[in-house]
């Protein structure tokens, strides 16, 4: 589900950024509230037993810990570490994006170029452009799990009309180990080719126009399951998580407010107001987390999450939009006429 | 509204970049000065407190409360994460610009491609400049706060002679919940086909030609519509937002000059001159909420800040730009003469 | 061997990042625990020294190095020197994966433009699509140590049935010095010109999109030679390498707990609790060294660590895809019929 | 004047970089010497005005300043918001070189495509190269002080026998107030056309090459234009121009050497050695302002600045070479003969 | 003299990165012991000033020089600038390796579309290939120290066989101030024109392809000789070579071992282990003067360095292999056979 808000701040204004941060829906909060409940609660636990619980050698003990911790606190470099993760993660968001393939330039392309208002000539634009939205569907099986959860077969696309049993069939029989989404790109540059033959496409350019428009689109989709393929490497989201976690295990330790300091700290608990709310903490772990957070939304884009692209829309829509185009919409123009501006 | 000052520094100079500190329009100053005077009002009313109405324990409490929070000050690493987030925003705000359609391109192909002088010639070459052009506003419309103000509707566009009345019905009747600005550019490739058919357009490659242009036309508006559509993840905004706020609010205390430091901290009273004006924190203020309003200003180019493209120009030149190409330069030359270098 | 996980962290949940931390293929803790273990060992070994061997006068030197060490410690740059090293490392990684050829596009064409069922014209789609998977496979026996211990030797490739005898004398007798994985390039050229002159190609447009296709595969070849020929600079290598480990080798030093702090130095011996296990280096060298160790697990991604590409899969799918799109399924359709949609 | 240097530092020796420094011609001496003299000049004022025209209290509060500001000369981040800003800078300095049209490509394509040895063809060629020149010089006459200066009007070009006094009198009667600098393009589209109905052009290929050509290099002119108006966002460089400069206003205050320092600060006046000159300051000075200099020598690259690309230059090399090219080289051809390797 | 070493590297070991070090071809060792010396050198006769020359008096300046030093050794932040100018200076270098001009594309063109097994019809193929490497030769003497000393003058080419008298004779005689590098770009275009009037190749398509492709091939000499002109501007490198050397100077002082601090200052001699060698600003040496000297050796990548592209190789390989593909190999075919895997 995709959170636009562009608009709400197209004016930079006195409560412009200010304002967002009144949202739920695809906010931060939402996105770590879990988190933050979690953290709190150890972090009170512990306040707890320093201050209740522990005589007062453990509460020194305590204390020692606590100093040491809070050093750590001060030079884990987990700023620089996200900033260049959180960097590559959004990059590839965005690049997955720009690969989410629409049909509508092969659309108008095959109305235009594909002849014939007969019925075979509309069941070849119709087909051709059926091929096209298969390859992104089958591609979707595969890489996201919304599409996956409405199509688990390949039954269902033919329920769904997608697809005819026929050309299940087909796909059945390949026999190949290797994934079968491309299979539809070929029966495209065959039917493409038999239009060619029997005079629909008036000539070899507007053949070559059509395969390689569709072999754009079979690349975007070929993308797509690459960046599912090659996963960000597994090593680096684990040095990310474990500086982040690291620095929020210390500072359960390192931000409680201590009766004293150990001696030798240049220190003293001279901090008695803000006792109840380690209010700069939470601060820090909006931050961090969140930003972290923001990682993991983007990580795969193709899910449930707030920030994910909405993928069911967009596969309805393009089957719609095909069909219209290359249909409802073949030969029918509106009315030319002298426009306003005529002299 | 666009703000150029390039050729003004176009040699460095004495007084290159200090002399823009002057400037109002687009300024820093004119975008943040609400921000600022808040900021102010908040700063003197806490002084104000501490320094009249608090007694002595209350004041003791509020330099703890200050200690504390200039403590954090010095932690929040809103610097990369600023850095990191208006650098995203500004490559996007740049692939905004550069995804703005012009229709020169075709314009100058079809005025050089669909031949015939006649009545339905011109008719067809301002056919299909006007649906270039049309696919462009209805691509603002939805996307720019300045077109949606000044077309709230297709009628506001057939008034303004953009499009027929013929047309408007076309698209009204175009059973699709998924948007419409897509449609003229199937118009588009259908009148090339017709033109091709009637022999005004002399050969397929030309009609590739005109084709392969409007769709990348047709590519822009489609790429603002998704720059519209997929915002900056809000997650990420929030995170920066509470990162510069949460400093500010911080700063409110701790950089307020105290009577007397917390015991144990490593400072002490000695700052008595610039009592009355924080003037660094000032400095602060300026340069780090000047560079989230900086990203403010550019999460949304279409709008109307300063730093905004100018929409509405931009259309009311491609409009006239068009028509001027394909009709009143078609088929006209300067005379060719021997140039001045003619040996 | 590939390391996929995108889809099990789809959603943004509470365990997400965390629990990415229990895997062991392809984990930070495969790549480094022979590190760890080297650098816990001189660790404990030092303090052991330290304790127990050392009599007062040399505990106090220990003291001072240690020291020393420690300050610096604090002003080594490596989270910089690192963040702009892996993101450049990164973006290699990536590049060379996006230039894995795939002959997908090139097998669809043939498909589609090379015709003729007969005997002949199999064996020339055959042999056009050998050659493609042949500069492939060449250019891999140089750059990826795995596809070189598979085929050792073009005779290995003869007897894969990759290769004709017949191809290989050819090769071996091309004279040149220079590599000759490009040799299949020319022989692709050549044999689609007979094809044209045959007419089994029917345009020459066609025969120009074979060849245009052909040489972009050529390319993607050609490029991942020269990530191979130009590495990452050495230098630069070197650099992140001394800072990573001089950090650890102070580390070893300034991380102990010692008995008493020189005098001079503003810290004192108050930790007492973290004795055993130096707990916040551990994970400094978790994140430092898991690092680096990205870095050096992607810097050659042909090789047969967790991160790199599955080459030898890669091939045989593209020998097998190959083959099958052009000739099981050349000619080959599913019953055109009028979908579920048609009104 | 570009200053170019690479090839001295072609060899990576003992005196590499440093040896630049020597330099004066774009050196970082020439683009600051007036703002390092304006620098040291208020420095070694307030420093007169301290030791020697204050009494004892105004020194005790020139102190207390002194150390409020060397404060704050630790906080500021203007090494990241200047590595950020620069970055940026430098890259679309980088564009805009990039953006440069050259119209060579254009000048062979039309030697090779556009036939005609008589005095029609001639002119014909002639006319199509001037017309390319001309969208370049139109151009650069709204985007580089120097070509404004250089042509201030039509009419020296008309002057400078780039324009024909015909061709003149068009584009002023051209009814638009958006800019004319496109309007040659349009004659080039036209005139192509009326040289491919004359045969002078054999194909529609070569024709639409041609025109295709010549919308590339109209794309190059029209980023120019964009560059220009389309400025960095006034905001952003306001932001970094106080950042820097209230870096240096506080240095003159906080890196002055005093007679004694404000009671607890942690400071002591033990530096009497570098009393009368701050040379670390100085070189800070050199690459903070350095650094903010660079960006402003190139934020206009089309100017009169050390660092600016040599329009003039660039503009009389086109005209020359697009004439030769077209014309003393058309059909020209250095004897065929048989090369030293023929065997 | 390229340093290929990735494979060796290709799997992530125990000693994978630290056993680079021990490489000195192409190592940071080599490229800056010269400077290791010179700085030793300084530190050792500075020492040796201080403790066995200078009196008690002298020895206090020293070392409030000394400490002042030391505190500037803290504030520079040459790890940023280092860092931005670095990535930067890598991504020219990237650049310019991806321009080098390879001729195989247009090689295997050239023997596929133009005809003719007769002497003419090879003058004509070979003729158009060497005017290709002329161009890269051409530019090479520009900007290559090391072909600029391979052949000084045209004659060395003509000699070498690279060019033939009369192409000698007709660039001697093209009358312009501005570089000839180009002119066999010119001769390609009408040799091919020539080509296509004889029928030797037998399609306009065939004629824009060679032409398009040899565009390409002279673009990327004109993007090199860009690269050589536009040098990295001179101020940015001496800002990064003022912030390292003056880095460097302060700490010849700063890092020496004192006697004792001047009073006031948080230190306190008691550093006395590591008195004679010191080892963290050697360490630091390394990184920084080693990062910087990376840009130094990558900054003109067409030299004699370590890191420095071989193009005395690939002018020798482009000769040969450009060659062998469009006479040698023209019309060769291994012989077609049925496939191992033919059913």
């Amino acid at each position: 589900m995709t959170v636009t808000y562009t608009l709400s701040v197209s004016e930079a204004r006195f409560w412009g950024f200010p304002r967002l941060l009144a949202r739920w829906k695809g906010s931060i909060y939402r996105l770590m509230y879990r988190e933050m409940i979690a953290f709190l609660f150890a972090y009170y636990l512990l306040a707890f037993f320093y201050r209740y619980l522990f005589n007062a050698e453990l509460q020194r003990k305590f204390e020692s810990i606590a100093h040491y911790c809070h050093g750590f606190t001060e030079v884990v470099p987990i700023t620089f570490v996200l900033g260049f993760y959180v960097t590559f993660i959004v990059g590839r968001w965005w690049q997955q994006y720009c690969n989410i393939p629409w049909p509508d330039r092969l659309a108008i392309q095959i109305s235009a170029y594909v002849q014939g208002a007969d019925e075979r000539g509309r069941m070849i634009r119709r087909s051709l452009i059926r091929y096209v939205n298969q390859i992104s569907i089958l591609t979707f099986q595969y890489t996201s799990t919304i599409i996956k959860a409405r199509f688990p077969t390949l039954d269902h696309l033919v329920e769904a009309g997608i697809m005819t049993s026929d050309e299940k069939d087909v796909i059945e029989n390949t026999e190949t180990p290797h994934g079968i989404w491309w299979v539809p790109a070929q029966w495209f540059g065959q039917l493409a080719m038999v239009a060619r033959k029997e005079g629909r496409i008036h000539d070899d350019l507007h053949l070559k126009s059509l395969i390689d428009e569709m072999l754009s689109f079979r690349g975007c989709c070929g993308n797509i399951w690459s960046y599912d393929w090659i996963s960000v490497p597994l090593v680096y989201t684990q040095v990310v998580t474990i500086a982040v976690y690291s620095f929020f295990v210390s500072c359960l330790f390192g931000r409680q407010f201590l009766f004293q300091y150990p001696p030798g700290s240049n220190q003293s608990a001279a901090h008695e107001i803000d006792f109840y709310i380690p209010l700069f903490t939470i601060f820090q772990f909006f931050f961090y987390v969140g930003w972290l957070k923001v990682a993991e939304a983007m990580i795969c884009p193709f899910g449930a999450d707030d920030e994910d692209f909405e993928i069911n829309w967009v596969i309805d829509r393009n089957l719609q939009v095909g069909y219209l185009i290359i249909d409802r919409m073949y030969r029918q123009l509106p009315k030319l006429t002298k426009d306003a501006f005529w002299d």
